[in-house]
């Protein structure tokens, strides 16, 4: 049995205590500043608000202003933050973490710089923190919903220290969490946060179909495959050109998967799709967080300015680079077809 | 223009005649014995019978008897048999064709032996004709039905002579019908033959929670794009066994995702999900030619032949070898979570 102290009571982060439970692990949730009323609602009815799922009855819940009393006798931390909260658990929760105490990141994303590098959040937390960190993430195609309805789920946990990520796995592991362990947190995080952009592409096919032929349409799959085909071309090319190893690829492959029928980041796709700009989409979805625009704008800034200095040839990308035009309102989506290579 | 010889009336081969016909060429169609009903209507109607579609108002139409007269002047010839029609192909059609013409093939699937070798189509049709044969292939995500319906569609045509292809390309490309090139022929067809275990195996996923919550249950994702990553990986250590080039993952990766929506492989891969035995589902679906489990079936009847001489892990292959036992019979579907790696 290990103690496990969750920091951010998300979706993700939260759906994640199913399988801790069940090993019979003692699970203790600690919320974010934006999570007052997520834990408010779980001390009293053991379900997540958000999400609306029920959660283990043996987990227990804190406001951040108890997190050192929390993180007492923790074996290992599992951050639930949103890519929007790096920041925050940078400064104000990580360095309240015993430095032997390990990690286990769910936050999904890469940061860019002026430069036009693009950093995993874990060598980015690991950096800025000052000191080693034993940090390990979660890649996979894995959505907080399934996850939560007990959903086959296959995921990759990856990290620097493999003993680590077998006592993670050993930890979390159920007969419907299935759990791959890889050093690669490069080819992992890279492969998770590139699906964004490529999602959107090819749901943006079911708006375009709709465009023609009315809302509601039967789908056609022709436009999504070849879609899809290009960008995992498109994915491969990126995991060389950040230092992954090509065979996580796969995670790409599957998280794309996943995200092109998951909620916001379809409904976007298919806004952009039928040909509206992304004000006008983005007013339509208002109140959604949408986490994957800001994911793809990163990595197409960072391929930008890469572009730039002649080291990439943005005719590798066609996919990738419209899209990061769509996203900054210089057009309308129209798919490149005749680009593709 | 050009003079386009099709052989064999099917659905894919007569939809290729839409994108032909658009680019201004003449197209001549002559049907295979099995084809008789379906010249005779289109000759009336204009229409290919079996899908129901709208065929070029210009195309001519043969009975096999005629196939010397249609021949005349060809500048390639498309074959539009399917992988159950290669010898007729081999032994009654190929004869009448000219040496120097050009032939572009749309049979999909891998043909085995007792050795365990796996050949692509040309390479056996080459091999048994007993001279050089100017012989392509069609691969990449791409169903009739939606190119009938003049769907946005990728594909790739492989063959080793590149001037060829760029003249097929030149013939065939359209607004809608995009067109790759590609020497690796071995990685364009392994891909194309590939896919059909896979696509038994995602679409399982929703049967399995069909047989949990009752037909009809909202569908999960997680479970199918768990199964879509270790397809994935599968499937490039395959590419990689048989010679083909790794990139062309990316024809795989998209194949398999238009066969998870494409009509009967999907619907005998939830009935497998189910819990049904192959003899069952087959039942089920009777009518209906299931070309994906004869190509599946070759697949690991060679692979069984390797493993068994030390040549391959059967444990690098577990959906597949999974796959191949459900459809000898052996056993029902039953994921093998654990053992994806």
């Amino acid at each position: 049995m290990k103690t496990i102290v969750l920091i951010g009571a998300g979706m993700m982060g939260t759906a994640l205590t199913l399988p801790a439970a069940a090993n019979g692990n003692r699970i203790r949730v600690v919320g974010t500043p934006l999570d007052r009323e997520i834990i408010e609602h779980a001390k009293k009815t053991h379900r997540q608000k958000t999400m609306d799922r029920k959660l283990p009855d043996e987990n227990e819940y804190y406001q951040i202003e108890a997190l050192d009393e929390a993180l007492e006798g923790a074996d290992f931390v599992i951050s639930g933050v949103s890519s929007f909260g790096v920041d925050w658990l940078l400064n104000e929760a990580l360095p309240h973490v015993p430095q032997d105490t390990p990690i286990l990141s769910v936050t999904k994303g890469l940061v860019d710089d002026a430069e036009g590098r693009l950093e995993t959040i874990p060598a980015y937390l690991e950096r800025n923190i000052g000191r080693p960190l034993n940090i390990c993430a979660i890649g996979g195609p894995c959505t907080a919903y399934e996850l939560a309805d007990l959903r086959q789920s296959c995921v990759t946990f990856c990290g620097k220290d493999m003993a680590t990520l077998e006592m993670m796995r050993e930890a979390m592991q159920t007969g419907y969490y299935h759990i791959s362990l890889s050093t690669d947190v490069t080819g992992v995080e890279c492969a998770v946060a590139m699906k964004n952009a490529y999602a959107l592409a090819v749901t943006s096919a079911v708006g375009a179909l709709e465009a023609q032929e009315g809302e509601g349409c039967k789908e056609a799959y022709n436009p999504q495959a070849g879609i899809f085909g290009q960008a995992v071309r498109e994915m491969s090319r990126m995991l060389r050109l950040l230092g992954g190893k090509p065979e996580n690829i796969m995670l790409a492959a599957g998280d794309l998967y996943v995200t092109v029928y998951g909620g916001r980041t379809r409904r976007l796709g298919i806004l952009l799709g039928r040909g509206l700009s992304i004000a006008d989409a983005l007013a339509q979805l208002s109140g959604v967080t949408l986490e994957s625009v800001s994911i793809a704008t990163r990595t197409v800034r960072a391929l930008r300015i890469r572009a730039a200095r002649g080291e990439i040839d943005p005719a590798d990308f066609p996919i990738l680079m419209h899209i990061g035009d769509v996203l900054d309102g210089k057009c309308s989506l129209h798919m490149p077809w005749e680009s593709f290579r």
